[in-house]
């Protein structure tokens, strides 16, 4: 008898690949098949038993996957291959557009109760582990300030951008703390801090034969909402030391909160959270996983609808028993 | 009309007199009364407005207070103050004992659902906060080792075995994370440690007159348990040391989790929590007062029994709305 849980994956770029990496890791779990908008030829995974299936598959295999890991990106896909699948299958996604995160919500919510399915939404360490962390702290010590830092690590949206100049041939940027923020809130300063004074934002570029680097330099560094408001560093690097030294995937990021108790207020208190990773996409997707065990528990106990992180104890995420858990690790 | 969530306090030593100033902080909540088995008039309270009553008098309050919090210890209070508060109230508690949490689970189920109550239990931060981040840990990332610290901090416990040796007047007791050991695992290391591979303990020591420093030096280092395993440094002072350097509560400690993914597991993964506390029943019961709120929402909701917190959705924790928690924390 198998009592795994079946997972399949839609969408097979990093965070796809991350997926069926992390499902190998979980004795509970067995990856059905892949789902790929691409031509299903072109899709060549490691595992040759996996089966690689055309999207409009998707809705012959109702019977036969538990969970669909939905590993396509927010500003397009998600927005629309998220309802569709919600109202067939539990879901879990990493959705992080955070301003129309409401809106998605109630779109997965209503997909899902429709046909008595669970949809977890915005999976992965931010928003996520760091949402966990905010709200966590914000609750136990009301008075006092919270920080989030993101990096030092490989900026997905940003190295995008940077590509889109003029004369650019390739680039990458990393997002790294300010240090001497990071240290003096460690030190139980509470400080006002707008995102570029956390951080600065380090730009690997390689231009194109005879691109005007000043030029580069320029509109790099007068990029709206991306480097403006930030002290942003531009390094030219050739394309061989770019592809040696700069094609990890490595990330992290610290949510801080200090805050104070006692008559005076004159006890302080820090409380940390920290992620130093070598590779993003396969972290997130290990989130996804844990999530997608949480989703197929739930469902199975009659929670359906839209979840976040908010909604899904811990006891869900975990392949032990309840005695289990209060015994180890409680 | 008055919506804030009740609360009574029952006993009032360093955690009860926390919880009373971090019932201010909140401002969703309000103190009914405090509830000791001592000589009621031998109870100071700073706020005069505050009712002091004999513990007696608590079945007489069960339509006024929502929420009780037990502040009593876990050897000898909480398992006959448990049960009996839990037939009565929701309650909150931070039960510590690890090897008989089974049971003081069961008894505590078995109380509340007798009246509909809920009680939420271990609720600290260790067993509490650091329970979460272990079993968050490791479902995250199963291929990997997870490490607790605890200090450096203060120890109520390890003190007063000090204070009971022969010839002692006065002692306390620090526990200190060993940094090799912690600097070793943030490198990415995965070693097999014992408490005592990654903890020092640190002990001022006020003797008697005439005391034989060199017996208590002795008795102390060659304690079962408690010092004997350890690498145990005994520094003797004056009472008058000990009263101006050695009065304060600090503590803090780190949950750390190393763990790898990847085709060859090559890529490494760091994920820490950590504390820095400067009181540590302040900080402490802060905790309680977050939980004391989810332990009414969920009573509220039909949610009875007992629960920890591997059980308890964060959404409870916090005063905020779900439409605020998804725009302002998630």
């Amino acid at each position: 008898m198998n009592d795994k849980i079946r997972i399949g994956i839609v969408g097979y770029g990093n965070l796809g690949k991350g997926a069926r990496l992390a499902i190998v890791q979980n004795p509970d779990m067995e990856l059905i098949a892949i789902f790929t908008r691409r031509n299903v030829d072109s899709i060549h995974v490691e595992d040759k038993q996996v089966k690689v299936l055309n999207i409009h598959m998707a809705e012959e295999y109702v019977d036969l996957i538990d969970v669909m890991l939905l590993c396509g990106g927010s500003a397009v896909d998600l927005p629309i291959q998220g309802p569709y699948f919600a109202s067939m299958y539990n879901t879990v996604d990493s959705y992080d557009n955070h301003g129309n995160i409401s809106e998605y919500f109630r779109d997965m919510d209503k997909a899902s109760k429709l046909k008595g399915k669970t949809s977890t939404i915005c999976i992965g360490w931010d928003p996520g582990l760091f949402s966990m962390n905010r709200i966590l702290f914000e609750s136990i010590l009301p008075k006092g300030e919270s920080y989030t830092f993101w990096g030092p690590g490989l900026s997905q949206g940003h190295s995008d951008a940077i590509r889109r100049v003029v004369g650019v041939k390739d680039g990458v940027q990393y997002t790294i703390p300010i240090k001497d923020a990071l240290e003096a809130i460690r030190r139980g300063k509470t400080p006002q801090l707008t995102t570029g004074e956390k951080h600065i934002r380090k730009c690997y570029v390689v231009e194109e034969e005879g691109a005007d680097k000043d030029k580069i330099l320029k509109e790099i560094k007068s990029m709206p909402n991306y480097f403006l408001d930030y002290d942003t560093e531009v390094i030219f690097i050739s394309e061989k030391e770019l592809k040696e030294n700069h094609s990890q995937m490595l990330h992290g990021g610290f949510v801080i909160r200090c805050g104070s108790t006692g008559r005076e207020y004159d006890n302080n208190h820090l409380m940390e959270f920290s992620l130093k990773l070598d590779n993003n996409p396969e972290f997130t997707s290990s989130i996804l996983l844990a999530y997608a065990r949480a989703t197929y528990k739930l469902n199975k106990e009659g929670h359906v609808g839209a979840k976040t992180v908010f909604d899904i104890p811990l006891k869900y995420l975990s392949n032990r028993t309840s005695v289990d858990l209060c015994k180890s690790l409680l």
